[in-house]
């Protein structure tokens, strides 16, 4: 029942929900816009797009869907900018890495009477490298796709048929929807998502100021220095945008993790260096 | 001219070793111990071994070359009991993960006039899961295999041959033969091996700590949690030897870590997040 679909922002996310889309038999059509031409342009010739939009506000007018695929303030802003030119049978959702305050938006602006319908969406899907050139038709196969809606928004029949409607696409393009609370997302996704990200980046970062310059580096790094610094190459445009919109999450995640460090550093020669790796080794077995 | 190996040790390393000298052409005969019977039986039944030694000495004594494939303490254990039954036409080598204490060992035990040889190896190579049944002809491609032999060593014709022909089989089997002073070894070892070894126990005990029994967690964990934490699967009797054998290098390369992940907690809404990340990205682009 989608027949038309925008998608703001064509970068990796994007682009890779077009390509999805089409892989899984969207017939509708995809219109795309981004703030640089140049990467809707590579969007438009990987096929995730039939055309790119001039105007990006007409284009969500015209749609059904508009899909927010850009960094966290950037969605922020969109969210502010259609409030003011969508009916109540238009559905808004987004990728946002972070919902809570996604969330307090949509339950602001959108999900009233007479104003169009905002469901928050984030695939736990991606790469270390980003852009519609990386763009992958299988992005999303068996990633999960979190929903964090708000049990109290008022829709359009028409908009709550759109909310179904896109469900369905996530699912048929692979991923896996789930619903959670947004404070419990951020909460999660601080622990699972955030926090692995700014260790690889601290890494990375120490690496290159300790040994940067060392000849013997590239001979003695193995597969565990490579996969423990992979994430340090993501970019700071998109995690700038997190760290603003979850600090304190990531500040206590971060600041657990210095204190189990010390705690492993200061127990290198005692006996309960043996329960941490009891420990990680049941993490492990049953997740 | 390598023709009797003894493998002492026929975990994930000592048995993927007569694996990949058979998956070489070695034709010479390959004899195994094991402190547990059972594993030296998954090795031979493997085809990494002959037979299986009922005294590890008088096999010893019976080869060529006998490589010390256990964890650091039992190598060390193992050069004490073999410099009294070998002889200067011997090699012993080992794979043992931390190199000054087993170099010292060797300079006092072997490499003179009279004794047994011994060449201090290292491959960078593992799995997060230990034991012969996880052996792999295929696990030291593409591996580095450090050596921190001593520059003064004394050998016999006979044993400096079996040192030049071990480095051979080490290049046949698909692993880049390294040289590298024991003391620097251990130094970048604790940067590029052992920091990401304790940050993924770290973190893995952590999340077990913190998330063990929150059933959203299998949902949520994408990727980077799976990678990140791939380590916290490793064997504690492996990596307490290397706690005990390096822990003044692995407390510095922790306590620097705690540091900039402190740095990274202060900074989240700072103009300096971007700087650790542009680090973390030169890190990426040059290893």
């Amino acid at each position: 029942m989608i027949e038309r679909i925008a998608i703001l922002g064509t970068g990796l996310l994007g682009a890779s929900a077009g390509l999805a889309l089409r892989a899984a038999g969207f017939r509708g059509s995809i219109v795309g816009w981004n703030r640089s031409p140049q990467s809707a342009q590579t969007a438009l010739a990987a096929g995730a797009l039939d055309a790119i939009a001039t105007d990006p506000l007409q284009a969500a007018r015209e749609s059904q869907v508009i899909l927010l695929a850009t960094p966290v303030f950037a969605i922020l802003d969109w969210m502010e900018q259609l409030s003011g030119v969508l009916g109540p049978d238009h559905l808004i959702t987004d990728v946002g890495s972070t919902k809570a305050q996604i969330a307090a938006a949509a339950t602001r602006l959108y999900n009233q009477p007479g104003r169009a319908a905002f469901l928050p969406g984030h695939p736990m899907a991606g790469k270390e490298v980003s852009g519609a050139a990386n763009a992958d038709a299988a992005l999303y196969r068996s990633a999960v796709w979190l929903f964090t809606d708000d049990p109290g928004a008022q829709r359009s029949a028409q908009a709550a048929a759109l909310v179904k409607d896109w469900r369905e696409w996530v699912a048929a393009i692979g991923a896996r929807p789930i619903n959670l609370d947004p404070a419990r997302h951020d909460e999660l996704v601080a622990w699972v998502s955030h926090l692995p990200q700014f260790v690889s980046t601290a890494m990375s970062a120490l690496l290159e100021s300790e040994l940067g310059d060392a000849p013997e580096l590239k001979d003695v790094g193995g597969r565990a220095l490579r996969e423990m610094t992979r994430l340090g190459s993501s970019p700071y445009s998109m995690w700038r945008d997190i760290a603003h919109t979850n600090t304190a999450q990531i500040e206590a995640v971060l600041h657990a993790l210095e204190q189990r460090l010390a705690h492993v550093r200061e127990n290198l020669r005692t006996p309960e260096l043996r329960d941490e790796f009891d420990q990680a080794n049941r993490f492990r077995r049953q997740s």
